[in-house]
């Protein structure tokens, strides 16, 4: 009774791949009516196990409309091969079943030329469509919205909004929109009402009665970030989307925004990690392509870092005095890394949902002030414990214990600060990786463990 | 025309607030008419930027209705406060004007003899419904769930349906749940269809004619995690939630679920940045309960760390003879960590995005190890030119290259290979954080260099 329990799992999509083949090799023309009770999701999950060479077979043995929907939920790399494998006609035939906004999204994947082929071969209707669609940047609302909605003029009764509605459902509306916007006679958006409240309004009462004027929209536009703030915040499941003259031109779906936001949160993930964000998923990435985003990253870092052995060079004198301390070094600058990339980690997450914003700068700073002294008290004291252990004697120990609390004092506050300086800068809070925060803190680190063992123990 | 460009700005909020308060002074009476046309996200974002004192006279001059929608949007901290600060009549009024899921979900927050005694306040239905959802762990399908959905039975007419819809509807069903259930006599899941298909249905079909039996469902035990990738696997805007019979209980709509995906999310980036992840947002969060989810870690790591002294000792008389060494060492583990870092951020997101899994354990290893040359290669060269130019000789540069091949190598390969490790043995992979993966690294480096040393310069 839970299907989804088992359905999703690959392992058994994997396990159905056999019968599914058998099925193709015997009966062809059964496989469409067999597959019938499976949801397209877990089809495209038989197919994403199927061998690659057996994928166009199958998916000419469902229906164009089926096929669509299969297609649509196969990862991009499955999907644009498949699409450049079949005849024209045939793709064309599939990417015409399928909703405007998966529409474009396929074409934009493919190999332009293939793309200008298939739609050349869409109804006029449809390619204008979908050509208009094909203008919007991807991450932006008009790249993600949807062209098929509802609207109704605010001057129909309900019963003729009702009668309207029913028609365009019938007539094959795809997307599962859930609102119902209401226009002027300019076409521009005046109002918003669910199905629901639709059907459920009284006898007798007119569109204008019924809708809510408390409108949420964005500009075709906006950046996908804000299309998901919106959405988050507003707890919606469709977010209208309008032109510069407020006339409604599409609306972004809910799952379309959940999409967003994960890519937005890999993006904000691997920037983190110090890696310039992929475009595709980890191994459809190539391999040189994901080499060339980590080593831009990598060598700043390195080059960043030689500034320690300046640092070093620098105590050359004091070093030799007291070779001892350089069993501390890396345990020192590393403890100023971590809490660096603590207090990073954390301010830049909190930038990212909307619970820290750039004048609550001071607020942050006195906090983490608080919190640098308090782990760099708890770091101290354990690693003058450890130094007095090594034999390394008091004026040692006590040079580790001060130097650490203060190296991650400054880890936390540099960490903490970095992303805010970041955004108010104009760039991106996540830049301010943990590796990043590391490599900066090391050189401070160095330069405050030396200056305090020279202080500490009147070295020159 | 848009008006969500601008009223969802919290400085505009804080804008609106003086007029307001002055309204509030001046006429009580109008306060509710004139916010009338706001939506209740922004007017809670009004009520976050009103003195503290002035909150709760400003909800008592809303309708019950209209204030339990602002709180429902208020945060978790203002909210606990206002509702501990009314009289419990007042408070119970409010929530029980409530969705029964976010109604749980307040009381959850609040010091429990208060909650006691509001659901004592509640109507029999409404206390019985809450105490119910109360049950279940909030990070469950049970606690996300709300048990306001419309189901019908399957043998009923699509009008009769629709006549149940619209009933329901009218008698004020607040959540705006849009898929329909179908059960059997026994209450068991056996399809589902949207309102819309409900509406564009044929005259004369029945339910089952139009529902899909394909129902993708999760048990009200279920963690959000499972929640999260069944909504955005099948696309959906609510999943219902069934129990151990299939019987329904309940669904989780969208909005809950997007809130659910975010909360992961910034579980996942704090469990990476080193961070035992906060229950509660940056600033909500107390000093002490957030130094004491940093120090945890903190104190682990610096514990590891400790074994980079233990390293540096045994390799003692090693550097004695080339005090030049030193000067690299900075530099050499924390490309290992960068490396690392990486490569766990990278694997870690595409296991919980589902790019990677467990079984691509090999082709992970093989592709990292390929990365690692190129990224130590690249490394390792410039090393080499930089230590020339430092004058430290032939043989420390060439020390120097090649240890930074091995040590980006082991960080690369030791990075990609510990998120799938920990996710193996049943641990968190997110566990695997830039720091953690530096520590380990770090030691490793330490080693990797004085051996290199040894060999190449022929030291002791």
């Amino acid at each position: 009774m839970t299907p989804a329990q088992h359905k999703s799992d690959r392992p058994v999509a994997a396990l159905l791949v056999p019968d599914i083949l058998a099925l193709l090799e015997d009966a062809p023309g059964d496989v469409a009516a067999e597959t019938e009770e499976m949801h397209a999701a877990d089809l495209a999950d038989v197919v994403e196990a199927m061998p690659r060479e057996k994928v166009g077979e199958f998916l000419r043995a469902l229906s164009p409309n089926r096929a669509a929907q299969v297609i649509e939920y196969l990862d991009e790399e499955l999907r644009s091969e498949f699409l450049e494998h079949v005849t024209t006609e045939q793709a064309a035939e599939i990417i015409s079943e399928m909703t405007p906004d998966d529409r474009a999204d396929v074409l934009e994947d493919l190999e332009e030329e293939t793309a200008d082929e298939i739609l050349s071969d869409l109804s006029e209707e449809e390619r204008e469509e979908t050509e208009r669609l094909l203008q919007y940047e991807p991450d932006t609302a008009g790249g993600l919205m949807t062209t098929e909605f509802v609207s109704v003029e605010q001057s129909l009764s309900v019963d003729e909004a009702l009668a309207r509605f029913r028609a365009k459902a019938r007539s094959g509306l795809r997307e599962s929109l859930h609102a119902i916007y209401v226009v002027d006679v300019e076409g521009r958006l005046v109002g918003v009402m669910s199905l629901r409240e639709l059907v459920a309004a009284p006898d007798g009462a007119s569109v204008a009665d019924v809708m809510h004027t408390e409108i949420v929209s964005v500009s075709a536009s906006a950046d996908r970030k804000e299309v998901a703030r919106v959405t988050s915040e507003y707890d919606l499941v469709a977010v209208p989307v309008v032109d510069g003259f407020g006339r409604i031109v599409g609306a972004v779906t809910v799952d379309d925004v959940i999409d967003a936001i994960v890519e937005e949160q890999t993006e904000d993930v691997q920037k983190l990690g110090a890696v310039q964000p992929l475009d595709d998923p980890y191994f459809v990435s190539s391999f040189w392509d994901v080499a060339r985003r980590r080593v831009g990253w990598l060598v700043i870092l390195f080059v960043g870092e030689m500034f320690t052995g300046t640092a070093m060079r620098a105590y050359e004198e004091t070093l030799a005095q007291a070779i001892v301390l350089t069993l501390f070094i890396p345990l020192i600058i590393s403890s100023g890394g971590n809490s660096g990339s603590q207090s990073s980690t954390l301010i830049t997450r909190a930038l990212a949902v909307g619970d820290v914003e750039l004048r609550d700068a001071l607020l942050v700073l006195r906090r983490e002030l608080g919190q640098g002294v308090v782990l760099g008290a708890c770091l101290g004291a354990i690693g003058f414990v450890r130094a007095l252990l090594w034999h390394s004697g008091p004026g040692v120990s006590a040079v580790v214990a001060v130097s650490l609390v203060l190296v991650v004092l400054v880890g936390t506050v540099v960490g903490a600060m970095m992303p805010l300086v970041l955004k108010r800068l104009g760039f991106d809070p996540a830049l301010a990786s943990s590796p990043f925060v590391a490599s900066t803190v090391d050189v401070t680190g160095l330069v405050i463990y030396f200056t305090v063992a020279r202080q500490l123990l009147g070295l020159g």
